[in-house]
């Protein structure tokens, strides 16, 4: 084990070290936010904490100004599976070889120590910038996210305050720091379809009728459907059957077969759009079937503009790297903010490792994107 | 309660209703098998008990002589279920309006009790009968059925014990006793598909392959897929889909999809045409898979002959009526003798209750089913 004597350690690392050493499983904080807030409180940040069930939120806030960058985060973390199944134990953030291991390293804890050290050094720098910085984080946006980001965008909107540029510490990028961030994402939508059939003994096929054959050349229908092309921000909306499940006893036809199916689509076609093109499709094939959706989350663009630029600006001066503009990947709490209005850019460290086991991000990586973030400071606010 | 005193019930019901108190669930025969060859061994049949694992079997015989006419049945019952369902106490044994009710007066306690009395008369009127009468009882018809009547045909086999005709005491009548006979029984065999694909988040389908999406269309194809046209004793082969079951997370592409499905097949398939087939058509499809076999049983057959000649005409005789020659249904321990070379024939009362609640025969058809077996027994040994 080759770790880093803590005193050779940046003031980021340190702090991203002690994020990963309370262990934060969803929904629970573990003491996160109260540890960023000692840091940002001396600062001049306000302390707002907005406790929805059993989701802490924090809502920090220097300066009533306009205009309001805000950085977006999250304190939880995804479960670890059975620790013996990790090289280094989950929650002892111990640096090897260079990468700082830990649950959470990369998604997010990495980032929201980046961003805090950035506010230091940048209000050290800047004691009287223009417009507020402000950070949005929640306890819950691996899981339900029923009462994170979604309550304190709600509790912000009531109170008319707005964020004009939201940068969320998401990681982002794919081989190289800054090499990619997100300028939106595509929405996803859930359907959840039963075809009910006719329960009987395999013996008595004529006295029963089974939802498997008659749901099977639907399916096949709905996998082969072109849904869009995509366009110059999005690639083409993608269909994926995630569940099914019929039939419980050997000599049993089903009585019914349950499907659960998701769209990840773009803004070429709504979620009214693909909704009524599979109430189409399951039309052709006489089914008698229920149908229940659930819209996760609605398409989002920030086309470029003030925080695109100024993130591009920022990683080319630190990084002399040129980054890519995306909307892949799964959904993010950008899908609460950005229907505000707010400039949205996810900009983080690379993702290889997140959600499992040994996930890890480079320290050297760390300090740089905390050199980024300052540099989108510098950019807008100072 | 309109329950006929004890001194007016035949042998037949007094039997059966001292069978029905027995509550033998599979594989228990509580007591069964002993209460039947107390009453055969004075007739002069020889018992032999042959317990495998938990079944007890009973192989009664009377005479040494070819041919060989013997009676099979079981005297095992399928669970009742909740006791409060019932109107009247599963193993109470109580005759109402004119119905013997309780679990396994229909399957098949009533058919074991006419028989038995069936014995005690033709034995009474000739003594010197040709031939050997002997009874193959099981207690385990109704569960996996592996220690029962496949063991007992075993040990017969090895000592060259051969049976000539075999009348099996299923209920096969439908609406009149005696209306239906079963000279045969479709196949039954069962296949297990599993579909291989690459698991993977919804949102990066490029990296994953979704195999319930490569699986439908194969479905589709072999529930369309035409078997054979039947024959004049069976009608045509049947494939169902039993069970599907695929995915667990909401927006996870599942690794892999699970599949059973069962053949119906009359002889004009085999298993193994079966099986060849169902692999072509999956090779169709560019499937990752493999595919387990169970062969629950081969179609078997019994065509006109002295068994079925005699069974007919008995019906004539005693009830007046004409009987069907039928092989629909499930399957049953005729599979496990047919092979032997025996012919083998299913009559015994109506099935409208077996397996359900408030499972009940009539009194009546029970005294009638005694007289035919009495009259097979006469045309065949006598």
């Amino acid at each position: 084990m080759t770790a880093i004597p803590n005193k050779a350690l940046s003031p980021t690392l340190k702090l991203a070290m002690d994020l990963i050493r309370r262990p934060s499983v969803t929904p629970d904080d573990a003491g996160c936010q109260p540890l960023m807030m000692s840091r940002l409180a001396p600062l001049g940040f306000a302390e707002e904490n907005l406790r929805f069930g059993t989701t802490d939120n924090l809502w920090a806030r220097k300066g009533s100004e306009e205009p309001v960058l805000a950085f977006a985060g999250h304190t939880d973390v995804v479960p670890t599976g059975p620790e013996k199944n990790w090289a280094i134990p989950p929650f002892e953030a111990i640096i090897k070889d260079g990468m700082l291991h830990g649950r959470g390293a990369a998604d997010m804890k990495g980032s929201l120590a980046a961003f805090v050290t950035a506010c230091e050094r940048f209000v050290g720098k800047h004691p009287n910038h223009r417009g507020s910085i402000a950070l949005l984080i929640t306890s819950d946006e691996e899981g339900p996210a029923g009462d994170g980001t979604v309550k304190v965008i709600e509790t912000l909107e009531a109170r008319n305050e707005k964020i004009d540029w939201c940068l969320i510490g998401e990681p982002s990028s794919t081989v190289n720091v800054g090499d990619t961030i997100k300028n939106g994402r595509r929405g996803s939508l859930h359907g959840y379809l039963t075809v009910h059939g006719v329960q009987g003994h395999v013996a008595y096929p004529h006295l029963a009728e089974n939802p498997i054959h008659k749901v099977a050349p639907a399916l096949h229908d709905l996998a082969q459907e072109f849904w869009d092309n995509g366009n110059d921000y999005f690639p083409p909306t993608t269909f994926q059957i995630t569940k099914v499940e019929a039939g419980t006893g050997s000599n049993m036809i089903p009585g019914e077969c349950l499907v659960h199916f998701n769209f990840r689509y773009c803004t070429e076609s709504t979620a009214e759009s693909l909704e009524e093109r599979v109430v189409a499709v399951l039309g052709r094939h006489s089914l008698n079937y229920d149908l229940q959706w659930h819209l996760s989350g609605r398409p989002f663009l920030t086309d470029k503009g003030a925080l695109v630029s100024a993130s591009t600006a920022a990683i080319a001066r630190v990084c002399g790297r040129e980054t890519e503009l995306s909307t892949s990947g799964g959904t993010s709490d950008g899908r609460f903010i950005a229907p505000t209005g707010a400039q949205v850019v996810e900009l983080g460290p690379i993702n290889a490792t997140i959600h499992k086991v040994n996930e890890c991000v480079s320290a050297d990586d760390l300090d740089t994107l905390s050199q980024i973030y300052e540099e989108i400071l510098v950019e807008l606010l100072a």
